[in-house]
């Protein structure tokens, strides 16, 4: 089995890459190839001993696309993008990246005869907008607020008509938040919800933006890497037409997410959370969702997981090797 | 005022056009030209003593959407498309007309500096999807089920952004079925619905190929002409974010149409109605939504006809000079 992987250099396409090399397969066929792309040169994957190509570039170059389903891999994880920010930033390269690289590559799979890959797009909890219903269920209208929620609710609309017809056997993931996101601090309105967790662990100090109250849904980058590969297993049967999905979470406030740290990691690791309040950034989260009553999902077996001190524990293993400073 | 219509050759174009000829004016503002755009010439309307530009061609050609809007028009309506059957067995031509025409527009009001129409655009019930609820709220997701509906949908979405950006002022309103349209029998799987009136009130037989109980929502082709002009006059702050409108309809089955018809026009016409079941209509009718609650569209002012009494009488004034056969 041939996998690609776009936004591989990424945090989750790091992440599910190693996973499907320790898994050794997909849907119980061994992989034999992956191909890696991004905009920077992705790394090999360590322990694999199969064939590994590593391309770079923009998918919607003329050409590009093509090519990289030239082998017809059997598996696409479309997970590239810019990100929120970026996207707001700069109109022109979020709308060239997010949609013209998503739909050049849905018609370089429409064009090649006979082909019909199983294609995992990752889609954003960005394709709501605000005002919200208590929770927020399947079947809310996507009303996104920036131009990167408009990208990915665009792409999901594009997937849906390509598996309608026929050209693939699409799945759309609208990722929650993740948390517990590894690396350094970034400017993301959104990164304090891991912030809080990840710097005290690693015995540095973080700033807590927002009220104790904020609600929010979350899900670990292992429960994400979870919801990629469930995705690959399901059928057009089983899917039916609708075939994207908000995934599921922890739904929790910024108290609780404290409390679990507190729990696991102790007062003194929590003590190092500072409150210092931001208008700007308070402004933006309350234009967030904070539940999502992801039923479908869950019915079709997406697990994330049951509380943020899973979450946590899942960071303490993944990331630091179940040491905490 | 410089006003542009787009599918200025169609039926709701023409009958837009001669609406605003006979008001003299749109908003309060007298018209001095119009920019009237369709894949063949629109013809130019009559008793219009200003400009009027006749322009044919593709809105996605290089050139062709920076060439239209170089005058800078005062508002857009841009009712340029192709209709679902053509776009769903041309899926290029569709996607070119339905998609790359609508954002080569965009695109276009985007890069003139310091430029911000009022842009009115008709999207349609398309972009529902079944399975449907008892009404479809303002706040039902869009799934749809035709690659047309998909092309409207994303319309929607990119008009959506550019009006949240600030480089339009922007409203779209997804018209319900159109009836009674005038014209000929065509072989759309709607057309009966429309065919059962017009026919008989034109002295010929109409085909009834679904049950009697079949439910749908309808609006004249003069209240579809009353909705763009209403959408014309909403400000930013009257809409918020969510531009993109369900518009009321007379919710009726086909039973009742029949009763309005044998009311107004007496038993010998609606006699001439002639059931002939049809599996396949039948089954395409059946994924159609029946009630649209269209609640926001109704606080904002948009207006349809009260019963379905008034879309016959319509259709009388209208296109029989009040005269039946």
């Amino acid at each position: 089995m041939h996998v690609v992987v776009t936004g591989a250099a990424g945090m989750i396409g790091r992440k599910l890459t190693a996973r499907l090399v320790k898994d050794g397969g997909l849907n119980g066929k061994p992989i034999d190839k992956f191909t890696l792309t991004d905009v920077v040169a992705a790394e090999k994957p360590a322990g694999f001993g199969g064939k590994v190509d590593i391309v770079t570039g923009d998918m919607a170059a003329p050409g590009a696309a093509e090519k990289l389903i030239a082998e017809r891999p059997d598996v696409i994880f479309h997970l590239a993008g810019v990100v929120s920010g970026e996207a707001e930033i700069d109109f022109d390269k979020g709308y060239h990246v997010n949609l013209d690289g998503t739909r050049a590559l849905l018609e370089a799979i429409r064009h090649a005869e006979g082909y019909h890959p199983k294609f995992i797009f990752t889609s954003s909890i960005a394709v709501y907008g605000a005002p919200f219903p208590h929770a927020i269920p399947d079947d809310f209208h996507l009303t996104p607020l920036t131009s990167y929620g408009t990208q990915k609710a665009i792409s999901e609309l594009l997937l849906a008509d390509y598996n309608r017809r026929g050209f693939l056997d699409g799945v759309g993931i609208r990722l929650p938040t993740i948390c517990v996101r590894p690396g350094k601090p970034n400017k993301a309105a959104s990164g304090f919800f891991s912030g809080i967790i990840r710097e005290p662990l690693a015995g540095h100090e973080a700033i807590l933006p927002v009220a104790d109250t904020v609600r929010h849904t979350h899900a670990s980058p292992r429960a994400a890497v979870g919801f990629l590969l469930h995705a690959a297993t399901l059928t057009r049967e089983q899917l039916g037409p609708r075939i994207n999905l908000a995934m599921p979470g922890v739904c929790c406030t910024v108290a609780e997410q404290i409390d679990s740290l507190t729990r696991i990691a102790g007062p003194q690791v929590a003590a190092r959370i500072k409150r210092q309040p931001d208008e700007l950034i308070m402004r933006i989260v309350s234009g967030w969702s904070e539940r999502i009553d992801a039923r479908r999902a869950a019915e079709l077996g997406f697990k994330a997981e049951k509380n943020f001190d899973e979450i946590v524990k899942a960071h303490i293993e993944d990331e630091l090797g179940g040491k905490i400073a």
